[in-house]
């Protein structure tokens, strides 16, 4: 075997020099997994391609010899879509990182898929523009890895998840070949192609370039931080909200566990510490029309018994807020060793039921679940916190937060808002679709990558269940 | 085949009701065409199934015996979609017209395909709802249509196109299974064959029931209506004021010709007769910021040599703007026998370039081309006028269409922004994409409609390009 990988990083170093290579067993480690922790796998070899053509011949050359791979941007992917769980080659597109046109008067960037998230909001952002999908990573993730998973972020509620602000892709397909879907003018012929691409977690290939819309940044803001005694209250609050008419640019909500987690990291807001529920709502457009929003907003917290309710008096204080809210994931580490970020669905009317249910969950399993979400749109994010020291409880910890899924797909909502199936979720697949609703999916994937060479075992449940269910069992518990 | 055809009809009669199919070839001939009427085809028979599990055994039945079918909802697309070019019986689904339900917490309603557009947003105004995409033809469309050619309207500019507005569907595949895609909730989890579906022009089968988005009605619109001169005036005060970060509702522009034809219709505004070029502009949001955005939008259009700007002053005068607007298609009977509608995307900035070529183009083929269109998106309508009566003019019109397309195409713009594809431009495709990408295409429809029996012929070049091109030779020349 030593044999075939050396050839192996031979060949890579020939298409893209020898220091775009990974093959040191040490270095290699840095690539077991990506922000899904609970299994890993050691890439055969790391490669760094420095364009589109480089992509191709790599692809090709891997085809060709029949060696599976995996696309992977920054890895902050929430579940294992970029793990090389077999030894799979690694195909990094950090080094593509170039903007290489912004057109105002059209509004629309291409950008090459190792450009992270923050970086283009930044640059555009002198000129007044910015690009609208904002996960909690952005300061890290790239907009490749954001095409792959078709990612979300709070504002989506508003303004679309990623798939909305795509206009075209370059795609190299898994057998190397490099093709155009989508048109940077938007326009819709034939069947969705670029739309089908996104969101497919690597599975059909490799995006080399993308065309994203600019917004033009709202003029206006309003932040309102609401405290309450009861989660109901605040879940009806939320409701209430929406139903009046109010579209916020974000709705956040954070449980008691979870804001005892980021008062206790880098920005503490100094919120009581036996209040039930906060709510983060952020209202914008233009300024002139917010004053009336806010009121409104405000009224509807009062209704729903809030303790209290303020709007943020200055950028700082508004920044604070976001960013005591964005860090809650990594803000777990302050209260507990492990923690496993779940990401479920459910129609917004069912939240005060869906809490109740998972309150349950939680006291039946004995771990701790803090609840950081998306609430205007129903995107739930329940923490399972665990220890991994302690025998058994990593996979107590994963089935605790198979319940809560199993919760989410019962009220009619889904296994992920965001956060892709990859490894994690690939048989939660099962609770929302059929086997025929897989089938068809399978053949899709068959069209392009029928080999299943680009990034295999992911997304989709296979047979061999059991032993996945065991490796996940051995995981780090 | 007179024996076959009784059969058929008996079979389907057996299916949904004798009074639910037509057989009688004078009543057939309603349904000879569509919007599209340059190429025609009497159907073998015409049924209107009357809910999902109706229409369900009649896709059983053709598809076991074979015979090819088309859906149909109110037969307004303009590129021949529905047309039974080849005899195929035609599945109209006008009679499955319910609102199931209306979710207004969770903001959602979910319908029959055969819903009239305009209906709904009627339906749900009451409370202060609207569904967003309005094409032109929406007193008439239906909702199911909408899904099939994924149409657009003149607030896509703002609010986008069917495809940001559908959660999921029901939805009967060509062989007669029913499958869901989608989640009412808006959940995003595997390949999206939601988004896969619509607009495939019926060629992957059948929706039979729709969940779609209510937005809030904004409370805030003003309509502003600006005369100018020159067309490239007008033109380039469209990109100022998209480049100045307004975001209209709605922003369409019509020329000398089109205002010509609809100060000739039901609704004339008084246009002066030596403008060159109308823009209609609507701004819509918290009724407080429009003011703002309104002086600017004016500004912008004294920059650019603007004649005459204007804010409706009253309900009744915005609504006589709207009716004149969108009435121009139609309007087109007022100066020509016939015309033919094109539809064409190019990149905003381009408008200018783009307008002075199809003058040239016009000007060549000796037949007039009015433009209307949304000016915002860069969605541009020319309509070729002429002579059905004059030999070898409806050639001549068709060709001088495709003319305009190939301009569209070679700026970096699209065939179609929202009519479709349909039979009118199944060869057009070849302009924008390759042998490989229509055979991507080909393989994805290969998975659900491998017999072609669910509207055959239609979206993609086949290879027997002659006979096509003879049939609209034939057509009414």
């Amino acid at each position: 075997m030593s044999t075939a990988r050396e050839k192996l990083v031979e060949e890579l170093a020939r298409i893209v020099g020898p220091k775009s290579v990974i093959s040191d067993r040490h270095q290699l480690m840095a690539y077991e997994c990506d922000g899904y922790t609970i299994q890993r796998g050691l890439p055969a070899a790391v490669v760094f391609p420095a364009d589109t053509d480089q992509v191709a011949a790599v692809v090709k050359y891997l085809h060709r010899e029949k060696i599976p791979f995996v696309p992977r941007g920054a890895g902050t992917g929430l579940s294992g879509g970029a793990i090389p769980l077999h030894g799979e080659v690694v195909v990094n597109l950090v080094r593509m990182n170039r903007i290489l046109h912004i057109d105002y008067e059209n509004r629309y960037a291409v950008v090459q898929p190792g450009v992270v998230n923050r970086r283009l909001s930044q640059v555009v952002g002198a000129r007044g523009y910015y690009y609208a999908p904002d996960p909690s990573s952005q300061q890290a993730c790239t907009l490749g890895g954001n095409i792959g998973e078709n990612a979300g972020g709070p504002h989506c509620l508003k303004y679309g998840v990623t798939t909305n602000h795509v206009l075209a892709l370059e795609w190299v397909l898994p057998d190397g070949q490099v093709v155009m879907v989508g048109g940077p003018n938007g326009d819709d012929v034939g069947y969705d192609l670029r739309g089908l691409f996104i969101g497919t977690e690597g599975t059909l290939g490799i995006v080399t370039r993308i065309w994203v819309r600019l917004l033009k940044k709202q003029v206006g803001v309003k932040t309102i931080l609401a405290l309450f005694d009861r989660v109901e209250d605040a879940s009806r609050a939320v409701s209430g909200i929406i139903a009046k008419g109010i579209l916020p640019g974000a709705l956040e909500m954070m449980d008691r566990l979870a804001m005892r987690a980021v008062e206790a990291g880098a920005y503490p807001v100094g919120y009581p510490e036996d209040i039930e529920a906060v709510l983060l709502l952020e209202l914008d457009g233009a300024a002139e029309g917010l004053e009336d929003q806010a009121e409104d907003a405000v009224k509807v917290c009062k209704e729903h018994g809030v303790r209290d309710v303020r709007v943020a008096a200055s950028e700082p204080e508004r920044t604070l807020w976001w960013n005591n809210r964005k860090t809650a994931f990594g803000a777990m580490g302050n209260i507990s060793p492990d923690y496993l970020v779940q990401d479920g669905v459910i129609p917004r009317s069912t939240l005060p039921d869906v809490l109740a249910r998972i309150a349950e969950i939680s006291k039946d399993s004995g771990l701790r679940i803090a609840n950081v979400f998306h609430a205007g749109d129903g995107n739930l994010h329940p923490l399972v916190l665990f220890d991994s020291g302690v025998p058994g409880e990593t996979q107590r910890a994963v089935e605790t937060g198979s319940r809560v899924l199993q919760v989410c797909a019962d009220v009619g909502g889904s296994i992920t808002g965001e956060h892709g199936v990859g490894l994690e979720k690939m048989y939660d697949m099962e609770k929302i679709f059929s086997p025929a609703d897989i089938e068809y999916q399978l053949k899709i994937r068959g069209i392009w990558n029928a080999e299943e060479l680009c990034n295999p075992g992911k997304l989709f449940p296979r047979p061999a269940k059991c032993i996945d269910a065991k490796a996940v069992a051995a995981g780090r518990g």
